[in-house]
């Protein structure tokens, strides 16, 4: 269904369900998008699939669905998270709306020796990665964490899942597909400190993976390396 | 050697060559990097791999390299084109940024129907692609091409190159690694029109492929599309 409208809604959806839009929602549909009452939507809320909706109420600031037809079921999705040291504002951007995208499940901004600190809105990013999901059609939206120091995911790192650690300049394997609970770990612009890739490389469950013979910037890195690690047909 | 200042020069390299700057680079060396005379940087042109050189003079405006030590030789870089439909502006940019950064050999940029007409600079692609290659420690910059129509591009497509073409919402094979000369062709955000569709599939060479079952941007398509592409190694 090329071109219609997909929203990301938080209540349940069901036949017959009344949503309320959210303020932005309602913007979108009416000023930019032109769209009236009865005209229809898609929605998905991360738990019960895609339904198509229609318009029940539009007016300046606000409006309603109600759900028609249930389109298709929630299906899985690759279970992959992305750790990124934080990049400045519009690199950032990018590898959160381009993570979203390629679907990861989860996104843990984190604060490395060689990152600048800096304030993060997380509202920012919610929204960009909810358009990107509503975009490229998943039926979820990643969760996006805190910013915390790296050593402090390392040390909670969970049981069970590998991390790939994309490296520069080093011997190490190439990335490849995986269908295993998985995360990515992507370092800062001037790279790991050489006492975080100690510890790094000290972990249980860490893969060092290169990327290439080529030197790729940060958020290059993240797309690529999640581009691969999802192989060929999943991403 | 990280952190070592790379620039694009256009002159040939042998040991004791005397090179002039750029003004660009000139001023990128003195005022930005806040370089002297003396100073060490790493130079490529293309054709004789990568030369330590040393900064000979720099004022103002003006700068000038002896080219001291031969650091490496010109490698085989991939034989990869990119035809991309014109996207908006910053769009664009970041397919020049990354396809560079990904090892592209030529970039050529197509109209197609439902590509908005616009004007180009390809002296801005160029610098984008320049100093991609720089930061990325590529031995070239990719050529790229005026803009064209599509049907032409395809009229005048080399024997014995593959054509890989990213489509959404078909059944096709993913797209995998390839070490034969090919090319991988994106559509505009529209997608190829019906008839541009059926023109494509009806020329030798071309295999459509899928990226996977999200919908991406299409710029995201020509970066995942490169990535696997490449193969887990050589990207």
């Amino acid at each position: 269904m090329p071109g219609s409208i997909r929203l990301f809604v938080t209540a349940p959806l069901h036949q017959g369900a009344e949503l309320a839009a959210t303020a932005a929602q309602a913007h979108y549909l009416g000023t930019v998008m032109r769209r009236t009452a009865g005209d229809e939507v898609l929605l998905f809320n991360g738990n019960d699939g895609e339904w198509q909706a229609r318009i029940a109420t539009l007016r300046r600031g606000a409006a309603s669905f109600v759900a028609d037809r249930f389109i298709r079921p929630q299906a899985t999705e690759p279970d992959l998270w992305l750790v990124f040291a934080l990049l400045k504002r519009d690199a950032t951007d990018l590898v959160v709306q381009k993570a979203t995208e390629l679907g990861v499940s989860a996104l843990w901004p984190v604060l490395t020796a060689r990152t600048n600190a800096q304030r993060v809105n997380l509202a920012r990013f919610h929204a960009i990665a909810t358009e990107a999901a509503e975009q490229s059609e998943r039926l979820t939206v990643p969760a996006i964490h805190d910013p915390r120091p790296l050593s402090a995911l390392l040390q909670d790192w969970p049981a069970g899942r590998r991390l790939f650690v994309a490296a520069e300049r080093v011997a190490a394997a190439p990335i490849v597909a995986t269908l295993e609970p998985a995360g990515l770990l992507i370092g800062p612009e001037g790279g790991f400190a050489p006492a975080e890739l100690d510890a790094i490389q000290g972990r249980p469950l860490v893969t060092i993976v290169t990327l290439g013979p080529r030197i790729l910037r940060a958020e290059t890195a993240a797309i690529v390396g999640l581009a691969r690690l999802q192989g060929a047909g999943s991403g």
